[in-house]
């Protein structure tokens, strides 16, 4: 079978692979569709980063590059394993992409097991990716979705969770309102999840074609400029003077964040969502005097089900956010090119691994 | 009767004043101890900052300076005003000292009153102080205190509320392991609420005297020194590799809030109760990548019933960071020096106002 590897910065290869093993415990799944994440590009551009090099194995699954990429990914149950039973040959499924030590608690009341030592995704460390053409998975990461889901749509479900974790993190309910600086991918499916819940969004964002994106996709209910608007002023004056009772900061610039500290109400919450290559310059007396809580939030944990429930019931409609669909041959020229030289139009580019998709 | 009045910047002045005047809804206070607190200090030294100026009056007492100082007090009522039912003359009292305006709700259920816009304190922004003999507080502000609380120790109650609501503002609960970051008077009376809380209190705190006054009191289960020991290190060792539950700054030290950092575990909960006079550099990604919570607080809310609680049950003893007891003659001389000059011997130095004290 074909599937994308990467071997290091600037990279990345085609390579004919055997299929997988089915082994005990686990499920095999035919990918349909597998989308391009911002941390494929990093490692591409500047990695590796979460890759394993060529001499240094990953810890817990003891590879080393070339590592299959991909871990946004749906497909379809090709074969389960031995002791599988709660799952069968042709369901639609999703794969929260984890690579996690046997002895971590990953059980359905786990809060932390993303935080676990080691941590690291399928299709950055090991054990397959969702740029192969199959891939077995450990029968718990495996999340079974409604055949009603489009399966391109169905790729969008892992970064949808990063969204509906960072939501969760929040506490935003609805009737609230919400800042959100940034609307690239994860912004945007931040946002989606906080319109499903019945929260108001603001998004702010300096390009005129992720602003037009966030208000045609229904997810902003405004979306502003920052260069020519005052978002802060704007939120207060939408808000009857009080300020937004959340905010995303899905950008890790730093005039972003200041604005969020600014825009929010005393006793907000400012979720981080990006990640920063740099210390930032932190406002700690507007935290302290206004009592702000700042949380960090990576990932997701034990937030598939409810993000697929999301989606299953027609609450986000993921199609506005898929702008590309290409084959694995194109996954550079078409693929990362276009997200690198094209970033403000392009949401979410999928490859069909096998072709059949397309 | 005699009162310490803030002129501007190094310049208090032991004037002669009337008597205040018990009007309806209010309640005449015989001071009988005012603690110095490190606000009053930062006024003397670099103010107005709290204190409105004598050209600018503030927004809600209308006063301008000087200004009664003393905001740290407790007494005993010599007077009810017109309308007050609940509250009878000989009575042992403390005050929560803000001054808030009309229209903002107070009730107990508000966990918000206390960043009500243009919020300030008395003793600071006018309506009298406790550094003068007697003043009259509106009844919402004051709360009894059980006879039993040696009138000195009462006059900490103020302070112990801040850490009161800093310890609420962290969820830490019994069993938790706390980091403090800092010995001083905010960091001490922090420790003593996680203390009686059931938490396990690690302080780190660069001076001997300090460090032996968070031992000695038995605030501090831990007291490390972080010139020698790496405390971050060591707390992971107290807690099996886990690390700290939740954290306190105290400092606004840039190191001590990095040491935080790393010391807490996944998913740990800072607190920052220190007021930074500069922006910090924030390791933004470690905020991400542990999922930590960056909690500011300030003052209190609706914490003074819970802390009266803490000391008449005898679960918090405050006679150890009584330091100095002067009267009002000697507040600069013998207070502020003390403070400014043997800073980390003195903790809570206490005025007699009326000097019958001592
Ligand atoms: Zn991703
Ligand atoms: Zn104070």
């Amino acid at each position: 079978m074909k599937a994308a590897r990467y071997y290091g910065q600037r990279d990345i290869r085609i390579d004919d692979l055997p299929e997988p093993q089915v082994g005990p415990g686990t499920v095999g799944i035919e990918v349909a569709w597998c989308g391009i994440c911002g941390t494929d590009l990093h490692e591409y551009l500047e990695g590796p980063i979460f890759c394993p090099t060529h001499d240094t194995p990953h810890p817990i699954s003891g590879e080393t590059s070339p590592i299959t990429l991909g871990h946004e990914f749906s497909g379809v149950v090709y074969a389960v394993g031995e002791g599988v039973a709660d799952i069968a040959v042709g369901q639609h499924v999703v794969v929260e992409p984890y690579i996690i030590r046997d002895e971590v608690d990953t059980g359905p009341h786990s809060t932390d097991y993303h935080l676990s030592r080691d941590m690291n995704f399928i299709g950055l460390a090991g054990r397959g990716g969702g740029l192969g053409e199959k891939i077995a998975v450990q029968r718990r990461w495996v999340h079974p979705i409604a055949d009603s889901v489009p399966l391109d749509q169905a790729a969008l479900i892992e970064p949808l969770s990063v969204g509906y974790h960072a939501v969760q993190r929040s506490g935003a309910k609805a009737g609230d309102v919400a800042v959100v600086g940034g609307a690239g991918p994860i912004g945007l499916l931040t946002s989606a999840v906080l319109k499903a819940l019945g929260v108001t969004v603001v998004i702010s964002e300096v390009s005129d074609l992720r602003r037009r994106k966030a208000t045609e996709s229904g997810v902003a209910d405004h979306a502003l400029d920052p260069r020519t608007a005052d978002v802060a002023a704007e939120v207060r004056r939408l808000t009857g003077g009080r300020g937004a009772d959340v905010a995303f900061e899905c950008t890790s610039v730093q005039v972003v964040l200041d604005t969020l500290m600014d825009a929010l109400r005393p006793t907000g919450v400012l979720v981080v969502v990006s990640i920063w290559g740099k210390r930032a310059e932190f406002d700690m007396h507007k935290l302290v005097m206004k009592e702000i809580d700042l949380r960090g939030t990576i990932a997701y944990v034990n937030s598939h089900p409810a993000t697929i429930e999301l989606v299953e019931s027609g609450k986000i409609d993921l199609e506005p956010f898929i702008t590309g669909r290409i084959g694995l041959d194109g996954l550079v020229d078409e693929g990362f090119d276009t997200l690198i030289n094209h970033n403000d139009s392009a949401v979410k580019i999928l490859v069909s691994p096998s072709g059949k998709g397309l």
